[in-house]
């Protein structure tokens, strides 16, 4: 039985990658089984919920060796703890390529699409194999929500006739007002406490020397209401100071994302990061918040800009 | 317009790949253009004459940040010095991941079938299009050249498969008898240099702790008539030792694989690589040579167990 699974601080995409590509390996011959590396945040049992499917229990702890596929993700950072030990033999993946070797010849597909379930639909339709319903719904969730409904400029031509195709085989008739459901129950944060908040889809990037890189936390809050975020401004930066220390980070930043504007502005944790965001983006950090505009995608917009600024420092 | 190429040393796969490759991206729209990174050996020219092709033209030196392509290896040890500056957008491969990194999301396609140009005709046929008879020839070449006409043990059903679809399309009749001739034309190696011949398909690979490797070149000869080649072992042992000196490595060895046969033997460049291969392989070197009976694939048989032996000493 091969373990399928996506990143830590899992999103819709990882968990809904792992699902229908557990599922599709296992039409294909291979058994494998879904699971996930961390708690889900607020949309993904919003979709599952909509799909009648149950959420993938965690990943148990694995043999050194075991045979293990990754979707949504390649880089030790952002996968279990002991990766290193492990077997990876198949990769589904839209991110860049880092620090990933095997030990065997694998499987590997990665495009520069908005999705990874986007490549989950081309395998099965590649393979000649049906798309089962609540497979439908699952990647035209995670298609909504990676490229937030089209908006993001992570999304393709691929992304969007994906979605098209979906859509009718789900059976949602409103893609625009399944996506709004999606935002909202992802928006509807309540009482979750800030440090949760902050590590909802948070992800650790080493940057500059890849011997001895700068490690920086990078959470993203994407929200149809940014004013609730900013009401907890305070808590949210004290929970970020606190990750950087526990974590021995050299910075973190946390990017609020308006999904229906299409604006981020991010919160800065002190001044080693205004320093940064200023060098890397051009902006000042004003009361704790840089604003960047339309700079609402971390993979193809925060990431390599930062990435840029510390190999020119290096 | 991308530039396309296989590794050093470039085998009939590495050649064939990047000109059909470089073909199929300029037909989808991306203009392309095949190179090679070194002298052709005996076989990939019988090829091209009969394909009627041009071999591709060396690569230049390319700017750093350069888009490029590369089909058939992805360690930077087997690709163009300066693969570190240059930006990887698309890899079709058949070998275990290594080192690459990518700046940005890339193409990627791995799969561990006997050739990459197995996989190249999945993208023909994944994307609906025709296979030119010219192209028909190099993958077909390819697959027989990688999998030496299925005898290596790297062969999947997938070449087969490959095979069994080319063929008419290239119009040969006798798969077999093709095969025999592309192999005669191999190892036909008249008056070439020990050097030369040491070098026509050799690989450096890394072995151990990551960070301070040791680094052993592995040649393979490919040959109908092994008894010419022993015939010359006395120089081709003086060109191992050069070129382990000359190049700073801690080993090097040259298998002699009989290909009708399906064996190897191979060539022990001195005490310290003999003593690797009696660990590794659990056989003893005898006037310079270990006989290693039918483990004739360097990369399903011979890396493997150097990795495992070289781990296992880490």
């Amino acid at each position: 039985m091969l373990p399928v699974f996506g990143h830590l601080n899992p999103d819709t995409d990882a968990i809904a990658s792992a699902l229908v590509y557990a599922r599709l390996l296992t039409r294909q011959g291979t058994a494998a089984q879904a699971f996930c590396l961390g708690d889900l945040n607020l949309e993904t049992p919003f979709v599952l919920g909509r799909a009648g499917v149950e959420a993938p229990a965690l990943l148990p702890q694995l043999e050194a060796g075991t045979a293990v596929a990754l979707v949504d993700h390649n880089e030790s950072a952002q996968s279990t703890p002991n990766l290193g030990d492990l077997q990876v033999t198949r990769v589904v993946d839209h991110h860049k390529l880092g620090d990933l070797t095997t030990m065997q010849p694998a499987w590997l597909r990665f495009e520069p699409v908005g999705c990874t379930a986007t490549l989950l639909l081309k395998l099965h339709r590649e393979a000649r194999l049906s798309v089962e319903p609540t497979d439908a719904w699952l990647m035209l969730s995670a298609i909504l929500s990676d490229t937030l409904h089209f908006r993001s400029p992570t999304t393709t031509p691929d992304d969007r006739e994906a979605v098209a195709f979906l859509a009718p085989i789900a059976g949602v008739r409103d893609v625009g007002a399944y996506a709004l459901e999606m935002f909202a129950a992802k928006s509807d944060l309540g009482d979750t406490p800030a440090a949760e908040l902050l590590k909802m889809d948070y992800k650790v990037f080493p940057f500059g020397d890849p011997l001895a890189p700068q490690r920086w936390g990078l959470g993203v809050i994407e929200t149809t209401n940014p004013g609730y975020v900013f009401g907890r401004q305070a808590e949210l930066l004290d929970a970020m100071r606190a990750a950087r220390t526990r974590d021995g980070l050299d910075g973190v930043l946390l990017g609020v994302v308006d999904i229906l504007n299409e604006t981020n502005r991010v919160l800065v944790a002190g001044e080693a990061e205004a320093a940064v965001v200023q060098a890397a983006f051009g902006m000042p950090t004003v009361g704790d918040v840089a604003d960047l505009g339309h700079r609402i995608s971390r993979k193809k917009q925060i990431v390599p800009a930062l990435e840029k600024h510390f190999e020119a420092q290096a």
